[in-house]
């Protein structure tokens, strides 16, 4: 038997349960993991709850672990036994959840992991560099670009920050409180703005001469999207990957018309609908690792077993990078 | 002297007068064209009314002009007295208004007429191509896409619909009432939707077997475009070029994000900003016209002392296709 992360009903990270369940076989297509590492993602605790999908109860959960293949099942090439291995994250988190301590998890949907990284990293390092490369394959970030990044010292905002500063941009943070603002300029920051002081637009301008910048990378979204479209610079984009503030935004159309600004959605998973795409972009991120230019930062460690305080961590919104959970 | 559009006030089409003025004579880099043709455009109807910009009074309006070179200031080079020209669109319309006998436009901002062509079609040539262009430039419309297209008898709405045919894609027109619609199936639309009738984005789903449309091209804006946004494909864009309805939306953001939607505000202007985008559109908007792919579609001329008349006729809505005053 092991130990699989579960809950029987929706709610706050107490929901969450260690189940016995017997170890699972890989069906064809698919790889089992011993799970050694699982970075949380926020996405998780809104699943939990019953605010993105909803789901059948009940319900594994997790996008991405690290750990090492211990069986394959039919027609799976290119992953053997002992392989280090990590999760590329978007499916169906009742399907492949990634919180246990052995997953089953499509061969597709997997990467080696560097010799070089832990396996603590490696939990810490996919959804994070693939959501922030969003800069690179939606925004065509280039030198001199100023990026605005909301949320920044959540673990994508910081892979933002990487991101931006390997491409020669200028990455601007935007955090709440002025708690973390050395911080970020310690990990990268060229500018931080704190919100809960400043008018976020406004210091945009100031630093940008007036310009706005040329790329906002917004975790936010909600009502507060409405300003930060004026940050944008002329011809410049918006890309929106999350709504921690809300799922509504009341919008002037005018300037995003005459300043031909362009709005886009993001998420993940669409990198991984062309195996082109799909392939570059982990192509980048393993050739940031190497050259150091990302360096994926984690906050802290909990063991399995404390998967609930781990979420409650999650979401005290105090911590500084990814929370990765240990196992095996 | 000559007869010059201009109004003293603000207000409906009534505040147009013919202003007697001195023939102006062309600085450096600008040419005098003796105008022939004017094509309206619904900014303009705003800009007179106040509602597009501020103007000092009393002032000219028009964007869109074509005419014989009367005389070329100071370092005009590829422009000559006896040349048939015609203006490209996007300057401000208090220092280049295109609505009178003699106009002065910068060499820059001047397209040849093709012989072939009549004066009134290049009057009502560049402003609704180079708008429609967006599904080019920023849509990377391709053979098979699905395109929505609202305000689809405006001559912007036509030319979109000739872009759309001559890349192999499916235009998709929309349209107040049911009065258009024959007209619009005539002139190449493959569906037409009601919108008077009709749930847009339900018809747009019914249409595109539940997938939505890869691009919406959208002169309306406002409230509207909240469902329109449900009716755009996943990775799909919605071109936003116009806010007919209104300058505000409220936007639920999910969809968005979820299905990785662009939403872009386009203007023909940003074409001009870069030589070779401007010369790759000019030179598409030429082939279209050779091969006839792109024809425009003229609704009704009026002489140029019955532009009050006009300018009624384009607010009227009852148009189909593009008004073109005459003047010379």
């Amino acid at each position: 038997m092991i130990k699989t992360v579960r809950f029987h009903e929706l709610g706050a990270p107490e929901v969450l349960r260690l189940d016995d369940l017997p170890r699972p076989e890989p069906g064809p297509g698919e790889v089992r993991i011993a799970v050694e590492a699982i970075g949380l993602n926020r996405v998780e605790s809104m699943y939990r709850r019953g605010e993105f999908g909803a789901p059948a109860l009940p319900s594994t959960l997790g996008y991405e672990a690290a750990g090492t293949v211990d069986a394959v099942g039919e027609g799976v090439t290119g992953f053997h036994p002992g392989d280090r291995v990590a999760t590329l994250p978007g499916l169906d988190m009742a399907q492949y959840g990634t919180c246990g301590e052995a997953i089953l998890y499509p061969a597709s949907m997997l990467v080696k992991v560097p010799d070089e990284q832990s396996m603590v990293e490696a939990a810490a390092t996919w959804m994070q560099y693939l959501t922030a490369y969003a800069l690179v394959y939606a925004g065509n970030i280039a030198r001199g670009d100023h990026v605005v990044i909301t949320a920044a010292s959540s673990s994508v905002g910081l892979a933002a920050i990487q991101i931006a500063n390997a491409a020669g941009a200028i990455p601007i943070a935007v955090t709440r409180g002025r708690g973390k603002a050395a911080a970020l300029l310690e990990n990268g920051a060229a500018h931080v703005i704190v919100s809960d002081e400043e008018n976020v637009a406004e210091a945009v301008r100031g630093i940008t001469d007036g310009q706005g910048a040329r790329i906002v990378f917004d975790a936010v979204g909600g009502q507060p999207l409405a300003e930060l479209v004026t940050a944008v610079a002329p011809r410049g984009i918006l890309i929106l990957y999350g709504a921690l503030a809300g799922e509504e935004v009341t919008l002037a159309l005018q300037a995003v018309m005459f300043h031909c600004i362009t709005l886009r959605g993001y998420a993940a998973y669409e990198l991984f609908l062309d195996p082109a795409v799909q392939q570059s972009a982990i192509d980048y991120i393993y050739a940031g690792l190497k050259s150091g230019a990302l360096r994926p930062l984690v906050d802290s460690t909990f063991p399995l077993a404390e998967i609930v305080a781990a979420y409650r961590h999650l979401e005290s919104n105090t911590q500084f990078g990814k929370i990765v959970v240990t196992a095996g």
